[in-house]
């Protein structure tokens, strides 16, 4: 029997596993995938408070061994959770987890274009989020492809970073808010390019260029050091849908104190309703939920 | 003229430094008195996520080298905020700095007993966070002083990690939630002493007891290794009191997303009104903060 088991070993869920470790609790941590999450696939990280410059990978391993040294223990396996008398059981495809409270902690995904070149050059010059990677690509030339509130946000972020920005859109419009779209077509660093379909990206070690095909068929090649895809995430919260509430997109729906529409069933990170999706919100959610968890866990045990 | 002017150089308004930076922006931060804030006088911090064990100042100091490396300015001072036709004017005793946008970060600081050896022992077993100290009195005896809310979660908390756990309170009620003082009263691992004064915190390298009197003017010392004092905290906000809203505790109104009453201010971390106040949840607030900062600014520059 555990008092918590976390779902998702990214930022968040072993923030909370970290927490709720420390709060004298009895946790098992459970991942489908790898451990760290999608931070560990970074080949460069220089926005994680206190961490100058570092690789995903060494900073997810840091949180790891700081985890697992406060006694968590930790498997492998897809999870999904069921109600009981008692509180919860967690099943995977390996094991059967018995548990006070839960912690979801799945993440996100980003979406792929899926066009040749992309999977090969991630983190050297395809990119998934601006915010992260854009300070790598100062006073450079980036390409931004997306249709909608990121891919214009992307833009605008960029510009006052890189020397040159190129936004490629499907259509001839862009799908967010009008005043974003007046921004993006009044901001002179911006050249858009409508009706662009992204067909490959082109590079040897490193990105040095996009190819796309116009409305009229035309191929056509830009030179650029990066492309920004920006065509959304997914959220993976199938299993879960059945026992807590999820919005439209398939997001967690949980606020800042991360509870969830089922008691005793917390979410924290990038996979609840949240604006931003950093790594540094994620351990602040992990921290949250990770106590919070652990104050339930008190409430029922007493 | 900056972009973004910073009010608190501690984890939160650092992270906004970054954050801002990052996204190109023109930055000064101000302190008024250490930079690093309430985590840079922690002797041990071993909850910071990927940081397995450091001391508070080294935790501070990286965090200020990295945000200074991306060009963030820096000056001290206790800052004000004045708003004018095209943004706000903070001033502090050394100077005037004129700016778009504004991120409080002013922290909070803990009330102190005031007796005699608390001073001294800070951070040798003088503590005033559970959540934070808690996990290096494994098994040890510890004092909490306190009559609310934080006390009685603090005495769970710490009932789960340590050995004994006396509860001392002023009178012979807690004020909180009935149903933690149900819990505490049932808790035979808490030894609740009503109606006891402390006098004085004991040890030479650090803790060895607490002296306290009862009702009766009785004086008695108590053994213990640690003594958690949660007799609440203080929000420094009176300065900022005209132009954005504070709640009754002084403590500035701002959800998840940082934003307060007045359109381009924001407040990030233990200053604005929120129910968990850790290093963890500062950082997230602050990559909240310098991000929606530095949309803010591109919103009206454009």
């Amino acid at each position: 029997m555990y008092d918590i088991v976390v779902i998702g070993g990214g930022p968040a869920g072993l923030t909370a596993s970290l927490y709720a470790a420390r709060a004298g609790k009895k946790v098992m941590l459970l991942e489908s995938d790898a451990f760290g999450g999608q931070i560990a696939t970074a080949p460069r990280v220089e926005n994680f408070p206190s961490v100058k410059e570092t690789s995903g990978a060494a900073l997810a391993n840091n949180m790891f061994e700081q985890v697992t040294s406060c006694g968590v223990e930790f498997d492998m396996g897809r999870a999904s959770i069921h109600k009981t008398d008692g509180g919860f059981v967690v099943s995977t495809e390996y094991g059967r987890y018995e548990c006070l409270a839960v912690v979801i902690a799945s993440g996100v995904t980003h979406k792929s274009l899926d066009v040749e070149g992309e999977e090969r050059l991630v983190g050297k010059g395809v990119c998934y989020c601006a915010v992260c990677d854009g300070g790598f690509y100062k006073d450079k030339h980036v390409c931004v492809v997306g249709d909608g509130n990121s891919a214009a946000q992307y833009a605008l972020y960029l510009a006052d970073i890189c020397k040159e920005v190129h936004l490629l859109t499907m259509f001839d419009k862009l799908f967010c808010d009008k005043k974003l779209t007046d921004r993006i077509s009044s901001d002179g660093r911006i050249e858009w390019i409508k009706n662009a379909c992204v067909t490959e990206i082109v590079g040897d070690d490193c990105v040095s260029g996009a190819v796309y095909r116009d409305a009229d068929g035309a191929v056509t090649y830009l030179d650029c050091d990066a492309v920004f895809v920006a065509i959304g995430q997914e959220p993976h919260n199938e299993l879960f849908s059945e026992i807590v509430q999820s919005d439209g997109q398939g997001y967690i729906v949980a606020g800042e104190d991360c509870k969830t529409s089922c008691d005793g069933i917390f979410a924290a990170g990038d996979c609840r309703t949240k604006a931003i999706r950093q790594c540094a919100t994620a351990v602040g959610d992990g921290a949250v939920a990770g106590i919070n968890a652990a104050r339930y866990v008190d409430g029922i045990k007493r």
